[in-house]
């Protein structure tokens, strides 16, 4: 069984996917986790709740995310995005079902309860933010699919404890479940062809990362590429063994990633 | 097991419900649909794609939807408010689990390839509408489900046997849906305390409709309470003996039902 985690970008070609989700899963299970990030900034916009960004005092960045935010979340994840995704998947005769976090508590997250960011020289503590990290994963459900041949497609958000629906950072979720799972290879495809030295290049691709070295790579990862390596180390530490990464725009992105031809972390 | 349809009206409490719910489900297994309607329109206007209703020639009142009308209802039905009632059931112990019509072609729809829509003297033929009518249930993940202690909670949209994403009429549906899976009674909740015989005076409740004189009826129904008389009669075509019809905006509204305090068509 393979975790395969999907970015938001817009330029991300669910066809090509589709296409080679089928064939892959002649040969092994498949649980696909997806972002929607794109479309979300763009609706929030439209719904005049624009996205914020936070940046924690160690350097982070993630989403401002108040009930407003949480609505916006629910309408594009795991509404818009998670539906088109699985009608195309249907498509491609892929019997996939569609489910957030929330769903039968698919991702359950221990909700903070403050967040700090630091604004200039300040540091604000942020109370009302619908945040969350997730610690249990439900997975008599995902088995229970995958045993009757669905394909699970899941997105954030998550539910807490006490039920409340809360924004959760996708790569660490998607680190969790490959745990909980027992899963020790993921797929990652984005909207580059995988690590590069310099991003504005795209032929500078680190071809491998050995997975004890994740660290040392850290200075190459732009803006949300930090957060899908620290994510990476992560899984690294819960038993995955080996990630691929490579590139969601092009034909047959996962034949090609498990071919070599974007980052491999071993 | 029954199925419990609960209309999109933006006075629906979910707390009442979802705590009836949890005590219905002692004794009976559960399937839940539901609507979405009034925050539809609210959301779609916002998004400048305000929601537009075709009559058609022989009367009856449907949403017109276009590609950016679909995308509308699955942020909407798929999205926020799946989820928000998911969660909202979640913390009455309810271990809901969200799909739509899409999800592992939960409803498999036919596609109206023209709709007849009457413009004043004259009809007009509507070739870009993705409706369709449910034809078909995948019952064998709503047994899945339902054996494993899940409490489905359905929604629109249907997905065509060409994988577009069409909307579909509720309550068709969940006579559809009451056929596939054998359920012989169907409990629903809207914004009215049952079937009245002047819509102004809630006072007026009819308390019983003989299931072979639904006809007879269609006269004290307004607008969508039409289509609803007309979804009950298929259903009971199909195989269904009783219907309870009640009030969803108030305390213990099923157990209230059961007890007969709504309109029961049998």
């Amino acid at each position: 069984m393979k975790i395969l985690k999907v970015g938001g970008g817009s330029s991300i070609n669910w066809d090509y996917i589709g296409e080679d989700v089928a064939n892959l899963l002649k040969k092994e299970q498949l649980i696909i986790v997806h972002g929607a990030g794109s479309i979300r900034d763009k609706i929030a916009a439209q719904l005049n709740a624009p996205s914020r960004t936070i940046i924690s005092p160690s350097g982070f960045s993630s989403t401002y995310t108040d009930k407003k935010a949480i609505e916006v979340f629910l309408m594009v994840y795991a509404g818009l995005v998670n539906k088109q995704i699985v009608a195309k998947l249907q498509s491609y005769g892929v019997n996939a079902v569609g489910l957030s976090g929330v769903d039968g508590k698919l991702w359950q997250a221990k909700r903070k309860k403050e967040i700090l960011s630091q604004e200039g020289s300040k540091i604000k503590v942020i109370k009302d933010s619908y945040t969350g990290r997730v610690e249990k994963i439900n997975t008599s459900l995902l088995s229970l699919l995958l045993e009757h041949k669905y394909v699970p497609v899941i997105c954030p958000p998550a539910i807490s404890e006490e039920c409340e629906i809360v924004n959760t950072d996708n790569d660490t979720a998607t680190a969790v479940l490959a745990k909980e799972m027992k899963c020790s290879e993921i797929i990652m495809l984005f909207e580059a062809p995988g690590l590069l030295k310099n991003h504005k290049d795209e032929s500078s691709i680190i071809k491998h990362i050995p997975k004890e070295k994740i660290d040392d790579y850290l200075m190459y990862a732009q803006g949300r590429m930090k957060k899908k390596l620290l994510g990476a180390k992560q899984a690294f530490n819960w038993g995955v063994t080996k990630m691929y990464w490579g590139d969601g725009r092009v034909t047959r992105p996962i034949t090609r990633i498990l071919k070599g031809e974007g980052t491999i972390i071993s």
